[in-house]
Order: structure tokens, then C-alpha cells, then sequence
């Protein structure tokens, strides 16, 4: 009762402020999957919902998503969920998340809205979300928070930071923002709209540090455009791009550089198609009439005419570049002649897959451009001088880093305490966190809550834990070894034979004399202990196949198999 | 008898030339497990033997070694093998490769020898090797080879290039080089010694590629002493050094930095200790008397005092440092105020463990330093003007790119070109490929053999193959089930109960909805087909199994775990 009293009366002035409380629910400690509750009083605000791709650690899994627990019980406080921009890593846990937490409304721009609606389409989920759309221009009032976009720039249109107005003062969020003042497709970056809110006040400050580590500016998108003339200029054949089919201003890019040299553009990959295809429908990617002709058409298009725009500038497993490299693509075949160029930097952990792409590119006669050999990508992401103009247009009284590693996150932190901010004004949160703030208590990490990554593998959504992935890493490093004994269970003697079966740990034709020798070792062992014991415990004696034959298998040969015993009783 | 006849007239001028036989058996079209033979006639002389670490595909795999199946029927041809220099991916194969070559002749200079020593010793190999002592001086005679060295830089000191002087010519073979001008403990590369070869004559080069795609020059080593030096200067507390335990100059640089600024030095890390007291004892590492403390007594010397080495800058999961970050090192600590140096960089794969360990020594209150923050680490290898260099002092009529990914040894070539070789002279070839070369027909790649990694995974080496780690691949993404179906074996029917055991596919306790359906679905499948056919055939029987359960499990959940199906007939 009195929260609901005290919610009525958000804006009486004369009540005690409450305090701000931020929770990361994802991309503090990590790059990927971001998404932070912020709470006022009842109120409830969400940024973002982003996936994070798994690393090579998380076996078998096919997406890593928030985990939400925090919000199971304050469902119905949730006021909204806001996007800063259209991105997988921002958007990409939506259709994981949007049931989960009963459907909140969504609100973001229209390109934003338009990536959402494509992704909440393919999982059937877009009857049942609330999709609305704002412009930086309007405010929306959730519960007591009434929240504002500014614009910023990033590698896809529409990119916003969030301003939260609430009793307790202003939260900024960045989202991901670089300051470009000559971008490609949209307007630069709000500066006067972000220094208005420095001379407002900001309380609190939750900025991008993905790039802090870098020195300097990032360089504008717009450098690219020298980059893909001249490459459109001298390329004899054909030309594919890879990128994300997120960079809607990259493929724009693209389009313009084939529009002044004559090519036709083929749009290769589903998500790039879908991506694109509502991006024209918008009015977000402008491509000429004609221009645009189907993968199935290309063989049709002289090499000379051609530039195909294409997924898997990351060496993604099953993305249409990655197959084109293998040589396995149904509609596109390297020719000797054709210009590759890799329009991205790899994320930390695809360097190998990005570099074996990049081989198997060269070895069937493709003229392979990549970042490092030529400058074909710069950063969405705003380098350290972009960071500090952040912190002086906002002069934020405290600093909560956001979107990064854990030494990104420090290297924010240690900026913004060097520009004056008074290091007990600012926080390193991680995941999980419970941070306080306010203008009369400061910032604080109030609290941890139990915090576990969400793993998405086929439809299961949050069931693989750790003890799976235990298994799984143990079945993946020696295989397993299945020991089915049968015995009788009057005698509590071998009664059928015994079945020794293993995967993944010897190939079984070559190792017929070790798996003969584990036979008798789990003969043995069986044998000592009925004789012992008479026909009893069955868990103790497959404790001891277990431990005889993963001595035995470890002295031999010094692996260990998961070793599965199973006893049938007849 | 006409090959023997052949080999003791190798001078026999009027005999016509054999062409040089090359066979890459590593290195090309990868990084790591460098080794090449070259055969005149009757006699091999083989080039390094080094692994290379598995990457993430090669699941379960402790070392990746060259495949030397091309010598299996060749080894009383085999003459001896040199070795350019000490590091891992030179000589870490010797453990493997020696006993399978019959223990033929290793020649090289002492350092490289003593590390030899160090890892035959490790696997109870040194009493059967033959280890020659060589020196740049030498020239050792190996059949029709005469082997001689010239001495070039790189990140540890006795690093060689090889001269093999034959009746076809002379070839170079580079090892990994640079030319530094300045180094920390050698003299310069013999540019005079190359300049030399290149006015006699140079068949045929070697070259190493792997930093071919850098543009200029690779930066002395020295550079590095300023870092030390100004680290050692500022640190407050203790000083961590991460690099490789096989760089010795490395060590030394510290070494001199520590004395410098008065403080002691211990190794951390079995690799490093062992390395380091060899080079001690050979006098290629100069430590004061006293200065050298050992790990269990760093708790006794003030933080100001101590500077530590350790193993783990690829951030190995088992090493020195990643131990230390886990903070589960048994001797060594983090504490608030330590420095830690990550004097390398991340190798193509290890990016990701690298940057978990700074995150986490960051969390425990280390300053981290790392390359891209400071310059903490030089190259050992030859920036794209120093590949230049070496041919323009060689001059050699035909070239073979070594030592790279496809792509580096595609941009060595190209340089080749670029400077004057024709084309046709120049030959890209991969792990496996058999190149003749002879100034009378030019250079070819004239056959392929059936090339393969060579797997170790704990004692067994080389039993683990595509099938092998095809079987862990799938074990690993979802998991095993195994249905176990005991059967009458006179009526066909289930006898006693059917059992279903998963691993690593769904966490059993929350899923045994699913697991009792998957029951059911066998149950089914099995009384369909045993009423059919009677109590006929098992394989069939258990195919049916696996299709069914596999379907229903897919439908289910989209998960493609193993399923292994057991009869027991009773």
C-alpha cells in the first residue's frame, strides 16, 4: 500500500528521493548480451535485450541471452523496455526475453523496430508484442520515469542514448555511440542535445566502453567510401562484401559504390535478404530501381557488373561466406578474379574461423581484402577521446561503465576519475550486480544476486546448466566408454555378456587389444565384489567398474573417458 | 643398385643434376609444426620437426605434430636433422618424431641443443638421441648435402638459417628471422654471410612468411629495455612477467631490468625454470649470484624487491599465470598494487583466454600491462621490408614460401614477384606437397602425398583420427543418450526393463518428462518391429532405435545428441 501511494505521488517534492537502482542484467564484464533493469520506486525500465554468441567454452550452444531471474517476481513493475539500436547484441534476446517477462511494451525508432520485427516475426511471437514508435523528439512517461532519446552514431541508423528523468535525477545510457561528424545516412550525433543535459545535470552516466582502450577518434564511416571506390574502381571480376547484415549504413555504402561503378547488387544470406529488404521498405537503405537482382540471377550478370553483399565477415559455422569459402554455396562459386572483401574485424574468439575463411578464399583464386591488409571496416564504437567528450558534454555526477570486459570497464572508470570525477562516484559493476545511487547517499553495489549466463541449444532455453556443460567438456576432451554388464539377480553372477562400447575415445578397429584388457578389468572387478558381497549393491559395484577401468584406461593411455556402467538385472 | 651407384658419384659433374627434392611435412598453410625434408637423390636431410597447439575444433587433443608418413619407407635415406632454433614450434615434435625416424642425427647450435636436451630428457628420449654440437663455422657433410649455418635474429639467441649446398644448388631455408640490428644478446644477423650466398648463387629459398603481411620493419628487441626499464622504475609492488619460457632473450631483458633496479628475480612455472637453468649453466643467461630466489621463498622478499618470470602469456589453461588469475596458484598470489607484464601477443586462437586472465588479475587488484596498452612485446619474425630484404640479399632463382597461413605464404610470393622473380619461379605450396625444383626444369609441384595432422592426445599418438574426433564433436554439442534393451531371446521381447542414460543432452532431473517419452518412443519402436520380424535382427532392431529416438528428440527439442543403442539378449 504505501509503494502504491508512493508511486501516485512520484513527483511530490517534498518526499524523501528514493534512490536509483541500477541492475545489469548483461554486457558489464563480457562484450554482448546487454541489458540493464533500472528501478525507481515501483518502476521498472528496461534497456535493451541483446544475445551474446557463445565461446568455445559453451559447448553446443547456440545463443547466450540474459538471465532475467531478477525480474521473475516484479513482472508487473516493468514499465517498458526501451532499445538504443537495432543490433543483435541489443535486440537479439527479445524473443527469448519478451515472453519471459509477460510482453512488456517495446519502444525504439523505426529502424530499430523494423530488425525487431523481422526477428519477433520468424519466431512467431510478433501478434503478441507491443512494438511502439518514437522519435527523438517525444518523451514517454513510464511509471515515474519519463524517458528521451539523443542521438548518436553507430554503424546502423537510429542509434539513440536513453535519458531516464526521474525524482531521483537523470540516468544517461549511451547504448553504442560513436561521435561521426560526417556519417554516411543520418545526422551526426545530438552534441548540443548532450551538453543541454550536461547543463541540466546528469546524476548518473552509463556509457559504451567497448572501444576505450583504443587512443584517439574513431574514424567516421564515411572513410569508407574512398575504400569501396577504389576497390569498385580496379576489380576486374566480380566483388563480394561480407558484413553484418546489421551494418545497414555499410551496405548502403556498398549500394552507392555499385551505383557509381556500374554493378548490379545480389543480396546473399537470410538475415542479410530480410535485413535489407525491410531497410528498403522503411526507406532506410535507398537502392536504384533494377539495381537489386536475386542470387538466383547472378550467373546471368557479367563478373564486371556484379557486387554481391553477403553474411559471415565472422566465419560463422553455417553463414552463406563461410560456405562460399568451402566451396559448398548452392548459388555462388569463387571464380578466379573476384575481388572478397571482409568488411568487419573479428570478434576475440573468431579469428581462426575469420583466418581459415580468408585461405580458403585465396586458394580458389579470390583477391582476398581484409582489415590489416587494407582499411575496409572502422568501429562503431567510440575510442577513448570520444569517451572523455562523452563525460565533459555530460559532466556526470557518477559513472556506472557499461559495455565491456572487465579491464574495459576499469580503463572507463580510471578516464572519468582522471577528468575529475571523484573516484568514490564512480562504480565497475559486473552482471548481477544491485547498484544504489542517489544524490544523497552516492553510488554504491548494494547487493549481488545469483547470476548464471542463459543458454539457448535448439528450443531449450535456460536447461542446459553446468552440470551439462560439464559433461558435455568431459565427453569432448576423451569420449565416453559404455560398460553394460548383465547379471543374474539370484546369483548376482555375469549372466549375458559384457558389453564394452566407446565413442570419441579410440578408434575401436586400431585399439581391439585395450578394450579386450578393459573387458578383464571390469571383469575382475565385477567378480571380486559379488563374490564378496553377495548380490547387493549395484551402485557400489558400478562405482567400481567406474574407478577400475578409468585407472586402468588412464595408466594405459593416459586419458579419461566419461565411463558410463550400466547393469541389467535379469 | 643405380641409385647407389648415383650417390657415390654425387660430385661426378658430367652425371646430369637430380632435381631437389622438397617436402613440406609442416608449416605450410598453418602456423606452427614447422618441418620440411629435402631430398638429393638418395639422401633426405630434414629441416625442424616443431608442433603446433590444437585448436578448438580438434577436440580433446593435447599436441598437434607433422605427419612424417611420407619417410616411413625411407628412413635408412635419412641423413640427419638440423635444427634453426629452439622454440616449440621447431623442436617439439623430436619427442615424436625421433623414435618413428629411427633416431637419426639432430645437429644444431648449443642453446637450440640444450633445449632439445631439456624435453628428450622430460620423455626418456636422451640416451637415444644423437645430438651434434654445431657451430655458424661448420659445414657437416649428409650424403650429397653439405649443411651450412648463418646466423640471423629472433626472439632467442643460436637461431640459424640453413645453407644445404647440393649438385642441384644451393638451397636457404630461413628458419624464423629478423634482421635486428640491435639485439639484446647476440650478435646481428650475418647479412654479410647472405649477401655472400647470394653472389654464389641461391637455387632455391625457404623464406619465412609469417609477418609478411606487416608492412616495414619489426622493431629491435631493444626497444623493449626502455619498457622494462620505465616498468621497473614506477611499480610500487611486485613486477609479474608473463612470455614464453623459450625466450630467452626475453628473460634476460628482465633479468638485466631487475639488477638494474634492485630486485630479485624468481621463475614460476616448469617450463621456465627448466629452460632458464639451462641457459644458465650454458651461459646464454646471465643472472648476478644471488639474485636468482626460488618461488617458495617470494613471500619473504618486500613487494619492491621481487620481480617475478612466469609461463602462461597464451593464457594456457594449466600454466603459471592463468593459475595465478584463477587464483589457485599454490605459491604466488595476486595482491593490490602488483604489476603484471604480458610480454607477448595473443596467438591467432588464444585471444579469448589471454583476455579472461587480464580481467581477472585486473579484479584482483593487478595493474595489467599488455601490448596495446604499452608496448610490452616485439616480434621475432621479419616484417614485410625485412622479407624483402632477404631476397634481395639472397637473389635466389626460385622461392618456396614457408612458415605461414596460406594467405602469408600467397603474400610472400607475391613480393617475390614484385621484385623481379618471374612467376613461374615461384611455387605456393601446402603441408603434403612434393616440389621438385632444379635450375634445368624450374620448380613444380609435381605430386601430392595423403598428408594429415597427427594428433597426440595424452600417451597415444596418432590413433586419433577424423572418426575420433568426428564421434567427440557430437558428443560434445548435445550429449549421449544410451538406450539399453534387455530381450528374450527366444520370444523377441523386452525382458527385463529398458534403460535410458543421458549425458551432457538435458539436465535429467528437470527434463524426465522428456526422457519418459523418449522411453515410451523406443518402447514403441522395439514391439513394432520385434512383432514383425520376430525375434530377428538386432541390428535393424537398434537402427530403429536410434532413428526413431533421434527424430523424436529433434522434433522435441532440435538437439542432435548421440544415441547408442545396447541389446542384451538374455
Amino acid at each position: 500500500m504505501s509503494q502504491q501511494h508512493n508511486r501516485r505521488n512520484g513527483r511530490d517534492q517534498r518526499r524523501p528521493r528514493l534512490p536509483l537502482r541500477l541492475v545489469p542484467l548483461g554486457g558489464l564484464g563480457e562484450i554482448g548480451k546487454n541489458m540493464m533493469a533500472v528501478e525507481y520506486g515501483d518502476d521498472i525500465v528496461i534497456i535493451d535485450a541483446g544475445l551474446m554468441f557463445p565461446d568455445e567454452e559453451m559447448l553446443g550452444v547456440d545463443l547466450v541471452i540474459p538471465d532475467t531471474s531478477y525480474l521473475n517476481d516484479k513482472l508487473d513493475r516493468i514499465r517498458g523496455i526501451f532499445i538504443t539500436h537495432g543490433h543483435e547484441d541489443h535486440i537479439g534476446a527479445l524473443p527469448y526475453v519478451l515472453p519471459r517477462l509477460g510482453f512488456p511494451p517495446v519502444y525504439s525508432l523505426q529502424l530499430t523496430l523494423g530488425l525487431i520485427g523481422v526477428k519477433l516475426r520468424e519466431h512467431r511471437l510478433l501478434d503478441l508484442a507491443t512494438l511502439n514508435l518514437v522519435d527523438p523528439a517525444m518523451t514517454i512517461k513510464a511509471g515515474q520515469f519519463t524517458v528521451g532519446f539523443v542521438r548518436v552514431n553507430h554503424s546502423i541508423p537510429d542509434a539513440m542514448a536513453l535519458v531516464l528523468r526521474t525524482p531521483a535525477g537523470v540516468l544517461v545510457h549511451t547504448g553504442d555511440y560513436k561521435f561521426d561528424y560526417t556519417p554516411v545516412d543520418q545526422p551526426p550525433a545530438d552534441i548540443s542535445g548532450l551538453a543541454r543535459l550536461g547543463e541540466e545535470g546528469v546524476l548518473v552516466l552509463c556509457g559504451d566502453s567497448t572501444r576505450v582502450e583504443s587512443p584517439g577518434f574513431t574514424q567516421s564511416e564515411r572513410v569508407l567510401n574512398a575504400t569501396f571506390d577504389e576497390i569498385f574502381a580496379h576489380a576486374e571480376g566480380r566483388i563480394l562484401i561480407a558484413t553484418f547484415a546489421s551494418l545497414i549504413s555499410r551496405v548502403q555504402q556498398v549500394v552507392n559504390a555499385a551505383e557509381k561503378h556500374g554493378r548490379k547488387i545480389s543480396l546473399v544470406g537470410r538475415s542479410m535478404v530480410n535485413n535489407a529488404q525491410m531497410a528498403i521498405e522503411l526507406g532506410y537503405l535507398r537502392v536504384p530501381a533494377g539495381m537489386l537482382i536475386r542470387a538466383e540471377d547472378i550467373d546471368h550478370v557479367p563478373a564486371k557488373e556484379l557486387a554481391i553483399i553477403c553474411t559471415g565477415s565472422q566465419g560463422e559455422p553455417t553463414s552463406a561466406l563461410t560456405r562460399i569459402a568451402n566451396g559448398d554455396h548452392r548459388l555462388v562459386q569463387i571464380q578466379t578474379g573476384d575481388t572478397v572483401v571482409l568488411s568487419s574485424t573479428p570478434i576475440v574468439g573468431n579469428e581462426r574461423a575469420v583466418s581459415h575463411n580468408i585461405d580458403n578464399l585465396i586458394k580458389l583464386g579470390a583477391n582476398v581484402l581484409y582489415q590489416g591488409k587494407m582499411q575496409v571496416h572502422v568501429s562503431g564504437h567510440g575510442s577513448r577521446e570520444e569517451v572523455k567528450l562523452m563525460l565533459a558534454l555530460l559532466r556526470p555526477r557518477y559513472v556506472v561503465p557499461v559495455h565491456g570486459e572487465y579491464r574495459m570497464l576499469a580503463e572507463h572508470a580510471r578516464l572519468a576519475v582522471e577528468m575529475g570525477v571523484p573516484p568514490e562516484n564512480v562504480v565497475i559493476g559486473q552482471d548481477g550486480d544491485i547498484i544504489e545511487v542517489s544524490p544523497d547517499t552516492g553510488v554504491e553495489i548494494v547487493d549481488h544476486m545469483p547470476y548464471g549466463n542463459v543458454y539457448v541449444d535448439g528450443l531449450g532455453v535456460g536447461d542446459i546448466g553446468q552440470v551439462v556443460l560439464r559433461d558435455r567438456r568431459l565427453l569432448s576432451s576423451d569420449g565416453v566408454i559404455v560398460v553394460v554388464v548383465t547379471v543374474d539377480s539370484d546369483t548376482g553372477e555375469l549372466a549375458a555378456g559384457l558389453d564394452i562400447i566407446s565413442r570419441g575415445f579410440v578408434y575401436e578397429r586400431e585399439s581391439e587389444g585395450l578394450l579386450e584388457a578393459a573387458r578383464a578389468v571390469v571383469e575382475r572387478a565385477i567378480s571380486r565384489h559379488t563374490q564378496q558381497r553377495g548380490h547387493a549393491d549395484w551402485n557400489f559395484i558400478k562405482n567400481k567398474i567406474r574407478d577400475s577401468l578409468s585407472e586402468f584406461v588412464y595408466q594405459k593411455i593416459k586419458r579419461r573417458p566419461m565411463i558410463l556402467p550400466v547393469v541389467v538385472e535379469v
